[in-house]
């Protein structure tokens, strides 16, 4: 049996180091399916853009959709992205400068094509189809091995005049910290907020007390880990969870005083933790932030690993001017 | 003689604790004429509308400006806006929630009106015909007696979903504080980064050390003091306003993890320090921030006082659309 799907569709890619998630998309944003293919990172990343292509080619054969109906693509990508396309360096997939825009262009016969930061691209996902649906004003924090951030403003993302809009994870916000982050600086929220900051936290803790702990003796663990002990009670690892979630409310607080958002998103494995673990942002939170920022909401995001393929969607259908 | 004031014109009104400064525009945003009246804010601040209204009416008389002529007027008030135009509280004007919008149409025979944040007002004035011209994306810092901020993105002012974006000052920036903050929290940029904060500081450190100084033994110094002594060389007076601007740049270095601005525009009293103060603010930005914002300009403001005014008149020209 073979499916056909009809009508105007475009492409939400969303590239990351391991795989690269595609989605068909109608064009009133109804995720139509999805699949993922690998991430060649070789060669400095050369065969990703055109391994897309071929994979979009394959879509559209199977699906039997025609050429003049895939309206647009849109990409999700691990690194900063100017408003032109361009991408200045992604690390995980081996890439320098590339010109996302130009070459899928260039591979898949002119259709329109664009690109934005990944978290950025997340965090249009969760405001269009996710938990910020009918807000204006969303901040999305993806809590992963790094700390994403996209922030939206009356529903357009905020790329940035140096593709470094929503880099709240390297922002100087962590005190009394002296192992450098991967950017290069020390003191980055990311250090403090992410799983890896979670992780790195309760080692620390473990070796430099003697206090008894579920997490002690283990050779090693995850943030999910110390996140079940605190739920179980363990002293200890709720002593690195509220470590970290106060540093992630310092940086929701100062996010606040800039733009002063409706809303914030919590994403990436470690929100699945749920209420233990967002009742202590939202602890905190009101503890340090202006008072008339108070009551803006800080909730869970809904898309899980989907959401980079509807924002990558999303800028598609906004490229066209819809 | 009389002069006369032809074509169409808008009135930026920039209402503050003191005076209310009015000046009148062509809609092409040129300064025709500026004045100020005195802020009454006697009974919670009732007569202040009315006044800025009657003077209003005196000008249009003085200059034979028509009704017809009179398009739009702004207004920037010292406390927070929401979108529709209702301040929700104003402490220097006495007032509670005013609807400035409503109120002034009423008063003004229905002449469009719109009010914004004072701080907000003021980097759109510097944004639109000062030293953000020519930008996109841009965020005032006023270092007064207070710490003012407006953050505007893609030429428009980001008020926030609760009327507090660009509340920089109260942001959880500063350790190692006691004292409170006028907002009530603790530890707020403000308390180190404000004219206010430069001078705590240096008593602090006069109290807490006997380091010679050219400050020791003055009954009172203002900020500027501080600046000029460590102009001079004094050691004392130089460390103060090291620990003042580095945690302004420490505000910039997160804004930047948020809106990723082109330029930063320095202004309020304590900017006249000129290249001193923002050479210093320039290098510990480049030390805290995140690589990619590094090289965003940070610059004296160009239109003092003026400022609010221009603002106030570019937020009446945009309420028409224009």
């Amino acid at each position: 049996m073979t499916t056909k799907i009809e009508g105007k569709v475009v492409f939400g890619i969303d590239i990351g180091g391991t795989t690269v998630k595609c989605g068909i998309f109608s064009d009133s944003g109804e995720m139509l399916f999805k699949d993922e293919i690998k991430t060649r990172t070789q060669e400095k990343g050369k065969f990703i853009l055109s391994d897309v292509s071929a994979h979009i080619k394959e879509l559209a054969d199977k699906f039997s959709i025609k050429r003049e109906n895939i309206l647009a693509i849109g990409y999700g990508v691990p690194g900063p992205v100017q408003d032109d396309g361009v991408v200045n360096g992604c690390v995980n997939l081996g890439w320098g400068k590339v010109n996302v825009k130009e070459e899928s262009e260039a591979l898949n016969d002119g259709i329109v094509s664009s690109a934005g930061n990944d978290a950025n691209v997340a965090a249009l996902g969760e405001f269009w189809k996710g938990a910020g649906k009918g807000t204006k004003t969303m901040v999305m924090i993806t809590v992963g091995t790094g700390l994403g951030c996209g922030v939206i403003v009356n529903g357009h993302v905020i790329f940035g005049a140096h593709g470094a809009g929503g880099e709240l994870g390297h922002t100087p916000l962590v005190e009394g910290l002296t192992e450098p982050c991967n950017c290069g600086k020390t003191g980055c929220l990311e250090q403090a907020a992410s799983a890896t900051g979670i992780i790195n936290a309760a080692k620390k803790k473990l070796r430099e007390t003697d206090e008894p702990s579920i997490l002690r003796g283990k050779e090693s663990f995850m943030a999910k880990d110390v996140l079940d002990a605190a739920k179980a009670g363990d002293r200890l690892a709720d002593d690195v969870v509220n470590y970290s979630t106060r540093y992630l409310a310092r940086g929701l607080a100062v996010t606040a005083g800039v733009v002063d958002p409706e809303m914030y998103v919590i994403g990436g494995g470690v929100s699945k933790a749920g209420d233990f673990y967002l009742d202590k942002i939202r602890g905190y939170y009101r503890e340090l932030v202006f008072y008339a920022s108070r009551d803006a909401m800080i909730t869970q995001a809904l898309l899980g690993n989907d959401a980079g393929m509807y924002g990558a969607a999303r800028l598609a259908l906004d490229s066209l001017g819809n």
